[in-house]
């Protein structure tokens, strides 16, 4: 099994019980434990709080869909050129559309992707957030009530760009590699 | 006292027993809680999830000094031009320092502050970072290891460096406010 | 069968019989003609000059090999994120090397791809050339001498990498679709 | 008479009857065999290869003018910011409008030259494709409908336009240098 | 006393009795002499033509008032990142304006400051002449007339946006460093 | 003959004696008076200030020659994309270097000109002030004191390249016209 990152930061050993059950969790659901997991195991702190945010952002409840978040984590990553997420989440989104195609145009320019305008709105938002987040104002906000966004759909956009914006500087900075049996996920 | 974001996202109200202790610990520490906190208020979940990260962040173990943390802070919200961070974590760099000129450098140009060689490699790569994360790769690594800093330590300057990429974002994104008070800290 | 492009600029009809020849060799070896060809078909003098071009450059006797090619393409068109290149040539990538993770990593960031230095430093040189092609100095060209290529093989990296600068911006400003066959190809 | 290049290609000798023809009627024409035909002479095929599909886009029958059509060469070039290209194609728009500062308000910043509102659309296409192909939408190509350009014509631009971008770094990757005759045409 | 610069140029010594008398005219109303005139002091001509052309600006009739000009040099040097600017025009705003927040988010991201919609078509102005003043036409001068401005308002926001595209420069250039004294003003 | 710029501001008419006497050499030097000061003599103190300026920068005494200031002028107008300057100083470097292909090439690509070692270093200098004055930093003044230049040049050459993006941009933001005779001059 190759290193999840290029840091020599080996997991806790052995891991604390619960840590250990949701990482059988993986495997069970999975095939795998994600490496990004892996990564975040020498310190059950930083793994805990990590995984935290994810899951509330990523599955916790929302008027965004999971496959609507899924979409932003594509985007973003795409933005930011992020070969981890790109791989990990592009998954996610052709496993949740069932359509590989979507996820392939979502990760390599989401322009071209056919949307509907409520869609095509909510990754605008978060592209403008990744490029040039100083420079979003309240015309940006509007646009995204006009499409029947409520205020905490608006949050939960920003939280979930946000987010992949960490995460993507994570895994590039510590060149994190995906685990390979993504590439063949929902093709 | 005005409202945290431009989002109509009212606290939970009451607020629960042990959030409540928390913003009092800041009331007591600081004179007021910080608006981020406020603005995350509304959902007990994600105000814990985001404290929780940050806390761990910023104020637990670690190879890294605090005030070389609030550093990170500060030249990751330059770049992104995060009013909120640059406000808060300006305070921050200016009182742990004690040196009102070196937080203003960060926060205008970091290469014109009088720094040690080795924070300035770890600044560059939180910058390095925040631009252009698809292009680290081992050399700026490497570097970082030079300068003495640890695997933990590359860790701990890629993850402070990201959090604030999200962070910012968060910000910008739903115009958070800073409170006012901030501006007279550590002049 | 959907347009292959935003224009309407139906094929000469009936195609010549040299021109229905070459698209009868392409069902016979792709399974479908390649929706640029369709493309360009509305003026047969445009098709058989794009043809021969590309023919020549990707096919023709060349100190480069055909992988190296189709990698050249694929960093290119990621820098240019044209949607219709990366998916026909990621898929030449992924079926021309055995490798379906290669070709994901050189369309996402080519930079976390293991590649052979003298492989690195070829790509290195089309995406100069694609970013900033006003740049490209002596020693830009001194540096794929140090890697053993030839005089002729600069050209062919040059060649290759400007005809897809063409070719992706064809494909961007008429919205040229790729064949949906291409997603499947070298899972 | 100096290298067209700056790599050691030199060309086939004797010439083929047919291409030395075609210089011969260069010479005639414009007193030089222009240095991107000598350069591409080291392998006739490439050569021809390249002529076809320049002389197809800049002399074949288009809704666009000849002028038109350099035009674009011209702000194209600029973008790139090609030397060769901006003193050959340059000289062809002083020559062609019989108007030295049009060439060079083209070639320096197009947006200060006096250009019908339809030659400014034609030209903010042809600037858009070469910096941000991806970018391209369908409210762009409807902006050259309403211009009253027709899909034939909206091919021809961004088949001209798509050219250059591959001319441009032809050129600038192998420091192709411009005949000096080209510096006094229309002036 | 630090060097103004890090330029070994040190002032005309003794000073002529005009410039001595101007030098302390400054300690009198400021505390100190500016250390960009103590950069400029080793060459009289130019000392004079700098402050000439800067007092005319900034102090001369117009009908921006000292705090709209003082505004545009803080929008202006914070797009150039100019250390020495920010801290000397941070100063001047913070202390016409009695607005200690407002000269923080001019410095910072003057677009999450509140200001009428006049005062911000003049900073935005000012923004794209700094960032790609090659895009100036004829609507962004129109936009500000539209706002109120008279031809002369506009040639007074252009002149003095461009004046502190030259000052950063050369404070850049040459790491021109700010007097500490300015830190405080306006606190 | 045509208004100097886009703003409706007469000259102060009659002008004053000395400013009369100027703009007669201008006319008897180059048969005519340049639009910038026809735009700057709506207010001659402005127009004085400018003048005094412009002329002990490219006429003053000084380690660079007066082609030298011209070369880096050049170099700004391209980066900076300004027509009128890129045609006055364009003319300028034709005419001082009795070359106008070196005109050409500093004006398209300064990277393509044949320039001694030093020249380029001195050129570099002034596009890196020009693009990202934030960045200059010790090592880049280093460079230059390598070539020979001496702090007072360096000075000289920051203040020029200083100088014509303050001028490129007043030119570009007023839309100011260059005389038509420049464009014939050392042709």
């Amino acid at each position: 099994m190759t290193e999840p990152t290029a840091l020599d930061l080996p997991p806790v050993d052995p891991l604390p019980p619960a840590t250990q059950a949701y990482f059988d969790r993986c495997v069970e659901k999975l095939g795998f434990v994600p490496n990004v997991l892996r990564a975040y195991a020498f310190d059950i702190a930083k793994l805990d709080a990590f995984a935290a945010l994810h899951n509330d952002l990523i599955l916790g409840p929302s008027g965004l869909t999971r496959l609507e978040r899924e979409m932003i984590a594509v985007v973003v990553s795409a933005e930011n050129r992020c070969f981890y997420c790109l791989v990990a989440h592009g998954a996610a989104v052709r496993t949740l559309a069932a359509d590989p195609a979507l996820g392939e145009a979502l990760a390599m320019n989401y322009r071209v992707a056919p949307l509907a305008p409520r869609t095509r709105a909510m990754l605008d938002f978060a592209v403008l957030m990744t490029r040039a987040s100083a420079s979003v104002e309240d015309p940006d906000r509007a646009r995204l009530r006009e499409h029947g966004f409520t205020d905490r759909d608006i949050w939960d956009i920003a939280a979930v760009a946000a987010f992949f914006n960490m995460s993507n500087r994570m895994a590039s900075a510590l060149a994190m590699r995906p685990n390979p049996e993504y590439h063949a996920h929902g093709r």
